[in-house]
């Protein structure tokens, strides 16, 4: 305390800066909080055995890839027209090798993030074409607004993790770009991040990334990538993603089985069926990864909403999903598997109320309901069509939020302070207590882009809402950022393969 | 169903219309989901424990109220200096007869609600002395502003009371602008409605206008009036307050006692010591209701958050309050009376992400905690220094989405529907199976003022965010709206009562 305060005040500017400047308090929260629950061990008994029907007599199309039916066939999965029927035996025997929590490596170690178990890790949007701004408007995303999400997620304390692409760099030629993604993520940042699955071949350009990284034996140890396997629902796995399945589990890398579904659409219009129906594609994709390498580090994932049904456009943040998200969440603890959901989804264009209401509505549930891996923590706008900038440093405040959330209720003596209560009469205020002295610092989040400010002060600033001090946030950031620092010769080694690959891939 | 397809447009077009207008389908939602918990019972005894130690050795100040020290004194309660020391054995006789859940009568006894139990009942924002809008901005509240906001809460489907102050019509003369407020919500509105805390007498006007509404004796049988009794945290009750606590519990009328705590101001700062300090204020309230009169009918309140240590201002939306609402649900449960708390709570100044976002994070916990009575589910902006007429209508849209998360999961044969996932090739789409048709109508929750089209399409519609829309909405409903039948001689003694009153306040 006696040092503290003998800073003089650039020390502290100083340090107030780094703060900012450098994640350095990156902190995975582990969630001390009971996971909500909404079903009944019966009831979630009832989802489970009615995925086991559709496994064994409805069954999941694997679609155009000869060698994954091979896959299936050794292993005893009875198939017909490229349909595997899944005996409820062999998934439980196949889904028990599946660890229940694992660690991805960082290349910087302090980085590092534990999947499973009661951690939580948030990552950044994923797949956008587009970006959004209050003064760019909307426009089409380049490889520069990757690099500027790359650094905005490497900058956020409540970040754990890069992500993958966090948006299509669209001015990039399509058959490379995912190596300029790869690039951007080591280069901007070091916090871990995802592989390609737009081929086998982007697989394996990931896990030769990865290899260069680490070493190829110690990523086996543990994996250095964790990569988005999407079901095609209704029961399909397509031969692009089984591809790419394939390359991981074989390079003992982290997949993200995720049936992708808006019930209406892909599903029936009920909750119910939509949870057995997701239950069964992703234990289908689970055990086929297993069976591929067993002990290969999966989680189970859920992407659910439902259609407007007027419009035929998915609907975010809607009450069905929530349900469903609490639901999935048993269903992947049944499995002792690690779960992947939420995030802070939303239908509107831009950071208005809807979008802020939309994202609270899917990320609140998530993380009450013991989520794992959070993607699409931060940025999501337009139904996922578009990232935007000021909505990425907003969902930012939230996470923060919810590091302290998870963080629970603290019940010692010094926090039950019955002697501080005590020493106020009735009527007075805590305000200078030791008590308070004492604990002021850490008692309470404070979301530095919010406005707590009078009417009158907020007005005399300029009215600011939370999308214009947004903007002024975002670039701010970018202006200071500065990047990690990279070993020379990992960075020579990587663009040599990078250039390698491109000349490949361009021929 | 042909019935329905015989229709003519005009037929359906009129239906709309009455459904828009006259809120029929007014349904107050049950809670089918699970409470969530986040204290163990041992943990929620430790709270409760400390919460009776505070009762007997630390004590609540009943000020300046001699009357209330006499009952408190003939009921066996020690006084030193105005404080009362309530023993724990006083504690549990008293607050155990107050009833687990009644029924608050409306004028309309479609509109009765029930207060308690598993039944959640929404109310609109309290106190603002400003109004907010995009086109008028923050000005003074008037009557006429009371009147627009009981007039949007009567259309409301969501909304299950019209609420007491919604805002404070500032262009009347305080002594006697209660009675215009009750007489506005009888005449707006067929919803129940909250009565008069500004003094004894304005909770005796209350009370003779629920007499001449529904008769003397019938609202002893059930209340027609619930009513806010704050008390002044740290651990004091107001002769204010305490003046017209006793009149509504003499007139056997409904009160939620709420100890108004801002911890680092009112109580410290840790979330522990300010529920013990909550929850000792809180009992001290309702064990002094039931000793004036057993059997009042009360709600245990809480309205709880920080302050933002850097500017003394409160935080609304807190990731600490959630903490303490949650487990403030819990302590109600224990003594099995009704809980209020919750609210669409927000500190930002205009509905925009900021509002939002803090809204779902107060709104969403208390949904799930279980709790029965939410004061404040729309409106609420600037700390409750404002109503906003575009908050009030977005927050509504939040409240229906409510409603169908609360009816919860639905595992019927007819819900699980495997018949229809088995009718739908894989890859294929459920847009039009047997079993869409069947429950496209009611499966999914609309928000009608949440856009959901493409980006081209709202930009093409002006690109128009959620406060514009949510603009153009309140004014439409206003101009639509058609007040409920209300019969002329009550009219008419209603209007006498008033002319007097305010003679005789006015002399």
């Amino acid at each position: 305390m006696s040092r503290v305060r003998k800073r003089n005040r650039t020390d502290r500017r100083q340090a107030k800066r780094e703060r900012a400047q450098i994640s350095a308090t990156l902190v995975q929260p582990g969630n001390s909080l009971p996971a909500y629950q909404i079903l009944s061990p019966d009831n979630l008994e009832i989802i489970h055995q009615r995925s086991l029907q559709i496994l064994s007599e409805i069954g999941i199309l694997f679609m155009d890839d000869p060698e994954s039916l091979e896959i299936l066939q050794a292993h005893g999965v009875e198939l017909r027209d490229q349909i595997a029927y899944f005996a409820p035996a062999l998934i439980e025997e196949y889904v028990a090798k599946a660890p229940s929590q694992f660690i991805q490596l960082a290349r910087n170690p302090e980085r590092n993030v534990i999947v499973g178990g009661d951690h939580l890790c948030f990552a950044p949007v994923y797949g956008p074409p587009f970006v959004q701004s209050l003064d760019g408007g909307r426009r089409n995303a380049t490889l520069e607004d990757f690099q500027n999400f790359v650094k905005l997620a490497y900058l956020s304390p409540y970040l754990h993790h890069s992500g993958g692409t966090i948006v299509e760099p669209t001015d990039l030629p399509a058959p490379t770009r995912h190596l300029d993604m790869l690039y951007s993520h080591v280069k901007y940042s070091d916090k871990p991040f995802m592989g390609s699955v737009m081929s086998a071949e982007g697989a394996a350009d990931s896990v030769a990334v990865a290899e260069i990284l680490f070493g190829a034996d110690e990523i086996r140890e543990q994996p250095a990538l964790i990569s988005l396997i999407n079901i095609s629902s209704p029961r399909r796995l397509d031969d692009r993603m089984l591809g790419a399945l394939k390359v991981y589990a074989r390079a003992r890398q982290a997949v993200i089985i995720t049936p992708f579904i808006l019930s209406g659409a892909m599903a029936p219009v009920s909750v119910a069926a939509t949870l057995a129906q997701q239950n069964a594609e992703a234990l289908a994709g689970i055990a086929f990864a297993q069976m591929v390498e067993p002990g290969t580090p999966v989680v189970y994932g859920s992407f659910q909403t439902n259609i407007d049904l007027q419009s035929g456009a998915p609907v975010f943040g809607s009450p069905e999903s929530q349900l469903a998200l609490i639901a999935s969440a048993q269903l992947a603890r049944r499995y002792n598997l690690p779960f992947r959901s939420g995030g802070m989804l939303a239908s509107s264009k831009v950071p208005d109320a809807q979008a802020a209401y939309e994202s609270v509505m899917t990320m609140l549930p998530a993380v009450q309901a013991g989520v794992n891996f959070v993607l699409h923590a931060a940025g999501w706008l337009e139904g996922g069509l578009t990232a935007g900038y000021e909505k990425f440093v907003l969902d930012c405040e939230l996470l923060g939020m919810y590091h302290k959330y998870l963080a629970g209720l603290d019940l010692s003596e010094e926090a039950l302070s019955l002697d501080s209560i005590r020493t106020v009469p009735p009527g007075g205020h805590h305000l200078s207590t030791e008590h308070t002295l004492r604990h002021f610092e850490s008692a309470f989040y404070r979301a530095e882009l919010f406005d707590y400010n009078s009417a009158e002060q907020w007005q005399a600033e300029g009215s600011k809402d939370a999308f214009v001090r947004a903007n002024a946030k975002f670039k701010q950031l970018l202006q200071n950022y500065q990047p990690p620092q990279l070993n020379s010769s990992v960075d020579e080694a990587l663009l040599a393969f990078i250039d390698r690959r491109k000349a490949e891939l361009t021929h």
